[in-house]
This record gives C-alpha cells, structure tokens and sequence, in this order.
C-alpha cells in the first residue's frame, strides 16, 4: 500500500487571535480571514499547502466547536466527519492528543502531521519536499519531530531550538528550547547557527506521539485510553465521549507536555519562508511596504508625515492620518484601535478592559 | 401694530462645514447634525433660539438647494415659502441681499436678524433680550448693527471688532474691524476692553441694507434690483428668477462687500455663551473633557496614555487608543481622521486630496 495512505494532517485553528483585535475576533479569528489578501484565508492556505501531498481523507480539522460552520463553508472539500469540535479550550495537548487517538483508531500505521492554521507559509514547494522528507524519518524511527525554521534575523518574538547531535539529511536530536530571547541572546544565536525558530509544526506518528503522552503526560493519556477504541470510529459515540471527558483535561500546551520531556525530540532544519503572525509587528515586518514604510492591508490610506504604520481595515473605507509613526490603526466590526506598535503586547489587556467596561460584544 | 410682526430672522445653512471632515459631509453638513448630542441639530438649536422673538412665518432659512429635504425634515414649522434656495455658492453678500429684497417686497417696515446656523450659543436668555435690543436700535436708526462678543480669553482664531464712540446701551460705533489675531495682539485685544469677537451676526431693516448694498456693492445690488417688486411675491417667479440671475453674482462676503466700507455700522457688545464651532479645536475647547481632557463626541472610547485628544465618531463604535495626545480621531460614513489639533487647518486640503486620488465619494 503507498505510504501516502497512511499520511494524515491535523489542522489546529481553535484560536481567537486576540493578539490582532479588532481585525480579528472572537466571532471571526484571523485564520478564518483571508490576511493577506490573496482571496484565501489563512486556513485555505494551510488545506492548500498540504492537500497535494496527504489525501483529502486524512486532513483533520481540530477547531472549536462555535467555528463549525466556518470551516465547512471555507473548506467543503473536507467530510464533516474530519471536523473534530472541542467543547472547550485546553490548549494544544488534549487537542493533540484526541486527534491522535482518533487516527490511530482507524489506521495502526498512521503518521500525522500537526500545524497550526494561522501561520504564513512562502516556497511552499520547499515546505513539502521538508514534510515529506519528515514523514519519511518518523516513520523508520519513533521520534517526535518538530520543524526549526532556519533564521534570518535575530528575532525576539519566537521560541528557538538549539539543535544537537546530528542524525541525518536535515533532522538532528534537539539540545534545547529556549524562550524568547532578548536581542543580544538572538543575535548570538543567529550567529552560532546552531538555533531555529520554533515552528509549531510537528510530525510523528500516531503511536510514537501516544506513547511519548503515556509517558510524559499521563493525565491527558488516560482520558483518551479510557475509550475503547470503537468510541472513536463512530462519530455520535465519539462526540459524547468528548462533551464528558474533553473540558476535564489539564490545559497546558503539547511543548511543556511533551516536546520539552521526552527524550525521543528532533528537529528538522528547513529554509521555507515562515511567519508565525503572532503580532501586527510580525504582520507588519511580512508584508509590503509603500515608499514610507507604511503596509496598507486592504484598503485605502492617505498618510501625511506618517511612516511604519500598518493599517488593517476591514470594509470600505478611507483613512486619512496626520502624524502617526509606527502604529497600528485597524477598524472592523465596530472596533477602531490606535496603538503604538511599541505596545501591541498590550492589546489583549485592552480586549479585557473593553469587555469589562462595554461587554462582550466587542470582543 | 405689534413691532414683532415686521421682525424677520434670516438662518443661514448652506455652508459644507469642510473643517469638520469627516463629521461634516457635503451631503450631511455640520449644521444638520445633533453636534452636541442635546437631542436637536444646530439648525434645530439655531431655530428654537429665536422662535420666541420672532414669528414663525417671519423665520427665512437660506440654504443651497441640495439641502431642501434637509431644512424640510428638520423644521416642519417652516413653510416652503419661506425657505429659499441658492442655485449656487456666492459666500454672503448675494445670499444676504437676496433676502433682504424677498422680505423688503412684503413689508416695507422690515428689520431683520441674521444668523449663521452653525454656532452654539449659551444663556439663551441673554441672547434674546440682546436681539431685542438691536431691533429696538436699528429701527430708530439707519445702522448696520453687529453683535460683538465679550472676549473671554486671548481667541486666535476670530476675527475681532474694535469699538468706537459709545452710542446707546450696549451699542457703540465700529472703529476698525481686524484680522485674525496673534496671541500676543490677541492677548493686548482682551487686556484693553476695546475688542470683541466678531460673531457673523447682524441686524439691520430691510431698507438700510438694501440701501447699504447700494451704495457699496452696487453690482450685487443692481442684478437684485432688476426684477419687480412683483417677482420677489410669487414664489414660482422668484425661483425663476434667481435661477437665471444669482449665479451671476460676484462671490464676496458681507463683511468685505458692505461691513468694513459702510459708515453707519454699529456694534452691540454682548455677554452670551459664544463659540463659531469653526474648527475641532473651537469643538474641542467648547466641550466637557473628561480626567485625561479628552472629549467624546457621543461615542464609547478606551483611551490609554492619551490626553487632549477629541474624538467625534457616527455610529456605534468602540475607539482604543494608546499614545495620542492632541489629536482629532473622527469616523463618519466610510472615513477615518487621525490629525494632530495642531494641524486641523490642514484637513481642507486632505479633503481635496482625497477627492483627486479616490473621487467624490469621500467628500
């Protein structure tokens, strides 16, 4: 049987980018918004970029459950029955960790491939010879593989991995990850070239990944081995099982969880183009700039004495700014906010504020 | 006969009010709008004023043609006789005189208040009583009588009227009428007591106006002059009439054309709450500013780090802003402002350029 078959791809897009309020929203997340005005969303492109590579059968989408109906209608080439629909957040572990049960109750073989569907992805050509190529290693050996983007500046807004003995073609034992590093420490690491960015982007297969949660987060594990397996193959008896069993599972994140305790970490280093679009600095520093640094993203701006101003709005109109370096102006939905790029780590305590002060409507 | 029947109040309304982009639109002009938030437009405001001096039917509203519907919804207490339309923008004199020989045909006794739409005016009181006083000196003189504010505060942005020799009650002889002032004349201005705001209000009869137009705009005069009394009586003539003829008066102000030529002007000094509401910043000194000294133009703002900032906003909208002191923030009908107070003299010129680089739509 090809190899191919047994390739599966989880599309994790349950999140709320708050970070990008008000451009994104609670009701509407960035990954659901066409970003970067290509007439795709963020998670078409994500579907895009794999669905040559793993059949449309084995393309699972992990989202919340209030995002159904968006993901259909964005994605109707996926069955609804690949639509697994989190009853609540739990961060990227119990997701995980369902999805894997889930596959690995259909297919013994399976490997699968996790990435989250808000990412920006350019030579996309390269990322799949890179994902085949990763595919091929974890399945020949029981390794948790993550992708380390290779670096091209000393950036302060990503994890790196340091990497360490090397194991073949491009994959190599991870040594650590690190945290966010001030300047100085980036810039140290972009010159040892020994650190990559922490992509997010894992690949494994079902039973390496099980068996790395047994062991390292038994908690979580014990959830999901407290289903027979027959609970996941069919949708209504899998769908109750969660409603009960989901919202008990510890929220923590599958890097603490897992990737930063097991023993079994790789890390493939790849050269495709990649931005996490974590914040308006990070959307800012990916997209085009007119002749006064300024990014427009859809619409029409007219800036005087104004430079390094990203402007994100959404619908039909026109912005006239005076005087206005290096901030963030974005308007949608009934939202309008001005912040200095400077302090875009504030925004998600201005969405609480706002909900505090005006409700949730806002949000 | 009762003297109030032979008073008339001439509102005029045809301005663009173009300062105030994008709060003031072409087609919804400041004088349209409930600026204040107390529940009635400044047409409204301007009308209830003086409705209790002056009978209804003696109230004429002059404005462009477009604005018809406008006037019409928003005072039904006006007949449409008594509403009368340019055909075209000629600044004041024309307007003026056009109403003079309209009123001038049906009462020969006729003396008339005119007004700008677009002020605020506080203690309202004071303000009627200060009316009936002029009416009461215009019509035992032949004078052209302006109202002069009682100067509050060093104002660069008016116009300022120097007194003469005092003639009766709060009413002197015009010495000079000056320029927009700097601060440090502005501020010799108020420590004389000689000076007083130039508000754009005057009452005069019919017949000295007419009279005075004459003499020192006889080409405004004389196209006013050319149609019988007869046509100014029926409505259908007079519109007919002014279609052909009023477009081809010279574009000047009452001010330049007749005011600072004619020997006979007088001024009231008067005490009444004043502001032209000519700019943001005179909205903005006018309005309650909150503990940051921000003010709110009916809308919800979550205001960090900013202060003396002016936000005036259509519709239901949250605003978020950090790091914005002194700037207008003003969203209306498809257009976002962000400009510095101290360059709203700019905005006229934003307007334009906006109107060259994406069409009329924005205007």
């Amino acid at each position: 049987m090809d190899k191919r078959a047994h390739r599966y791809c989880v599309i994790m897009c349950g999140g709320i980018g708050s970070r990008f309020w008000p451009y994104s929203r609670t009701r509407l997340p960035k990954q659901f918004i066409d970003f970067l005005g290509t007439g795709r969303t963020l998670l078409q492109m994500s579907y895009d970029r794999i669905s040559s590579i793993i059949p449309a059968e084995n393309i699972i989408i992990l989202t919340n459950e209030r995002y159904f109906d968006l993901v259909c209608e964005q994605l109707p080439e996926i069955s609804k029955e690949n639509i697994l629909l989190e009853p609540a957040r739990r961060n990227t572990a119990p997701c995980i960790a369902w999805a894997a049960w889930h596959i690995a109750s259909r297919d013994s073989e399976a490997s699968m491939i996790v990435t989250p569907a808000d990412h920006v992805i350019t030579r996309v050509q390269e990322f799949r010879q890179s994902v085949i190529e990763g595919f091929d290693f974890v399945e020949s050996h029981d390794a948790l593989l993550t992708l380390g983007i290779t670096p091209t500046r000393p950036e302060t807004g990503y994890g790196y991995i340091q990497i360490g003995n090397h194991t073949e073609g491009n994959i190599s034992k991870v040594k650590t990850f690190t945290e966010k590093p001030d300047i100085e420490l980036a810039k140290v690491f972009l010159a040892s070239g020994e650190f990559f960015w922490n992509s997010g982007i894992f690949i494994w297969t079902a039973a390496s990944i099980q068996s790395a949660l047994r062991k390292n987060a038994p908690d979580i594990a014990g959830v999901f081995d407290s289903a027979d397996k027959a609970v996941y193959l069919n949708k209504k008896s899998e769908d109750d099982f969660i409603a009960s069993a989901f919202p008990g599972c510890v929220s923590i994140s599958i890097d603490y969880s897992v990737m930063e305790r097991a023993n079994n970490v790789f890390v493939e280093t790849v050269t495709f183009g990649w931005n996490d679009l974590g914040t308006w600095s990070a959307l800012y520093d990916l997209s085009p700039k007119n002749s006064e640094q300024n990014v427009t993203q859809n619409c029409n701006v007219l800036a005087y004495n104004s430079k390094g101003t990203i402007f994100a709005i959404r619908g039909e109109k026109l912005v006239v700014v005076d005087g206005l370096d290096d901030y963030i102006v974005s308007d949608a939905d009934g939202v309008l906010l001005i912040c200095p790029k400077s302090r875009e780590q504030k925004i998600k305590q201005m969405v609480t504020d706002a909900k505090v002060k005006f409700g949730d409507k806002y949000e």
